[in-house]
């Protein structure tokens, strides 16, 4: 279909001034997927409600044109990149929260509303959508996708533990809803869950409806030195074992750390000397309803830290602490800074994080390839920026990097998605047989092929 | 195939000791399910490993032979019925834990395992996994198939929250490994979530990945009567908003509360007078990790719960709290004592049950049926016995409250699953086009329909 064509048949979805084509649409190419060819979609098109993204999609799939979700583009994988020649459907105009139900603790959302829109309507009222995957532009509907997680999981879990229903267009028009406000259910398969994680390859969410939680009055931060990277690893099965419920637990190694200090110009009040004999920190964020509580918790954690090896205990100032922790949030920023030639978010059982290291340190230093990170340590979710200019080599070392973490129990992303970056490395790894299943229920939403082809799946 | 070919064949798969058939099979021929017709299943088997279960399924793919997997055969809606002449794998001999696993905080079973018997093991351990769907004898297995819920899901969640990982085999006999020992992944569509609650329809679970969690230690019943159905159904949502995290919230009506004391001969404590004044109770557990703050915690739900226009609120002493938990747990052995025709487990949105049992009532009255309940208030699952001998009637009475149900925002099941004998309300009243993309991802893993025929689609 020639672009005239293409944008001529869109028009009659949606009005002429919601539709970008040629150059213009070109801004809506790529994601921060770090080293992805950008593509070159034919139109974009800014959809304001579930109807005319159904409109979008019958056109596209009587035509045979390839169409690509897009969030706000904050996706680290490339799964918003599209098809060059296809649509783009941006959901940046289908940005409103619909219902706040504090009787049920559910906010209905459309796809385009970002976190930090979220939480500026919760926060007044108390409330919390606790997943705070690092990016506060980032989209619900982009979370949906990716299943996105970030440093609030190990207490609250991930977008798939908050999504109780959706709304959702097919591939040929037609729309169906899924769940609803409320957290069971055995009726029929869980299409709700399928899509979530589906990369945009399924289908397209119009609506989610998210659990939401009362939001606790009081937080503190302890930031904790350790002298050996094993110490660290130890101590965070026995915090999690502790039932003290953190509702951060994430390490930071020494370089990383320096890095975020400087760039940051964070002022953290480790002495120097402390610095010096550390080679990883744990962050750990506690919260509570209520002030005591959350100091005797503090208490009994920094006492239980002190006997599993940490040099010593913060506890940090408010602003020292939410400093650190947005610190830590902006971490891709970092490695892209520091030019990482690529990123890694590989899961791994909590207690194989400390071989998983190990074993990619000894890889590293092989290749004379260069790794830092740090990680949700709590969810065994690793996050590495590897250094290594030479893209065969890398390939190699990626290859390789995935394939221990799958070996210790784990997969290759625990929330930044397959998308197109990892793509080769996934169809690899993964058992064949899986593959194919999941091709083939492909199939059954999209059967001829157009949600975001070149996600997921070549 | 004639019974002995069946038998014949089956013998390659394994031990003859290990296979029924004949009349001995009849007693695998039925579950909990009220008024469902029992099936004649041509053979029963009992493997030791997913090995043997592969080979079975390998059989039964090679000559069209339905088969059906049984747990402890506790289910409620007749998912465990088989197919007349079709093979029931019963996992009861499939019963090991085979890992517990404290660093990572997961338990590895297999799917015999009961309720009873993973608690045994884990008490003694500080450890609890969190499940009660109210009968201890369930298996692990028969709780994935039903995506089971039960009284402490409004604090843990459901099954499908617990379930890391699995091992399944496919209808052809093949072996796949689902997820692992970590709560979050996003590395294609989850074939977990998607094998959970799937009632046997897609493949046979021979091995589950599930979380564990501390126990807290310290734990208390309260018994609220309240005047009207409505103040208790207003009460619900506020104890969940409060943040207090209830570990059971309960509601229970007159006529059952009535039934479960004189059947269970609990002594509870509530005056008489009180007792006269009252429509519905609600039943509350807390939990701790430190006594102090369980105290606390009671004492400020029960100034909210007072406020909120309970009648008094009596704390019971430990034992007389067992009690009506293990009585609220065996309400369906009480509807079924009591000649119910049939049980409905609907979920709404939990600020909706009140309206639901308005409409419910109004329904009752009209047609001049008896319906008597209780339910997980916290997460707007209803349990209700409906008393209605008419058969013609009472299938009329079921669609128009499992209408009533869905209008209201719910589904037809929260956790007792759909089966056989929620099939035709399914069937009538689920968007069809939900139902048919149901059936294609059921053709993606059983192209031949060998997977529990008459279960979820006819």
């Amino acid at each position: 279909m020639t672009q005239v064509d293409l944008v001529s048949r869109l028009a009659d979805a949606l009005p002429a001034d919601r539709i970008l084509s040629g150059e213009r649409a070109g801004d809506y190419g790529a994601d921060e997927a770090l080293g992805a060819v950008a593509g070159t979609p034919g139109a974009v098109v800014f959809p304001e409600s579930a109807a005319e993204v159904a409109a979008v999609l019958a056109a596209a799939h009587a035509t045979g044109t390839a169409v690509t979700a897009r969030g706000s583009g904050t996706g680290l994988s490339g799964a918003a990149i599209p098809a060059d020649g296809g649509i783009v459907v941006s959901f940046e105009r289908m940005n409103a929260i619909l219902d706040i139900d504090v009787d049920n603790m559910v906010a209905v959302v459309q796809p385009g509303v970002t976190l930090r829109g979220l939480d500026e309507v919760l926060a007044p009222m108390g409330l919390v959508y606790p997943v705070y995957p690092g990016e506060y532009s980032a989209s619900i509907g982009g979370n949906i996708g990716t299943n996105a997680g970030g440093m609030r999981a190990v207490k609250y879990g991930v977008t798939r533990h908050q999504v109780l229903g959706l709304e959702a267009v097919l591939a040929d028009g037609s729309v169906i809803r899924t769940g609803g406000k409320f957290v069971k259910g055995s009726t029929g398969y869980d299409l709700t869950q399928l899509l979530i994680g589906s990369e945009g390859t399924l289908a397209l969410v119009t609506e989610a409806t998210l659990r939401v939680y009362p939001r606790p009055a009081h937080q503190a931060t302890l930031l904790v030195p350790f002298p050996t990277m094993d110490a660290v690893m130890q101590a965070v099965p026995r915090v999690v074992a502790s039932g003290i419920g953190p509702l951060i637990l994430e390490y930071i190694d020494l370089l990383t750390m320096n890095g975020m200090v400087r760039i940051y110009d964070l002022d953290l009040g480790v002495p120097a000397d402390v610095v010096a004999t550390t080679v990883a920190y744990l962050c750990v964020m506690l919260e509570s309803t209520r002030d005591e509580r959350l100091e005797e918790d503090v208490q009994s954690l920094a006492e239980t830290l002190t006997e599993l090896g940490a040099t010593d205990v913060y506890v940090l100032p408010p602003r020292a602490g939410t400093a650190l922790v947005e610190a830590r949030e902006k971490a891709f920023w970092l490695a892209k800074g520091a030019n990482a030639d690529d990123i890694v978010d590989v899961v791994v059982p909590r207690a194989a994080i400390a071989a998983f290291l190990t074993r990619v340190g000894a890889l590293a230093e092989e290749t004379g390839t260069f790794v830092a990170g740090c990680g949700h340590a709590g969810d065994g979710n690793v996050h590495l920026s590897v250094f290594q200019g030479d893209a065969d080599k890398r390939a190699d070392v990626m290859t390789r990097l995935f394939s221990i973490g799958m070996d210790l129990g784990g997969v290759i992303s625990g929330e930044h998605g397959i998308g197109r970056t990892k793509k080769k490395y996934f169809l690899a790894l993964e058992d064949p047989a899986k593959v194919d299943l999941m091709r083939r229920i492909k199939a059954v939403f999209d059967p001829t092929g157009i949600l975001n082809p070149g996600a997921l799946f070549d």
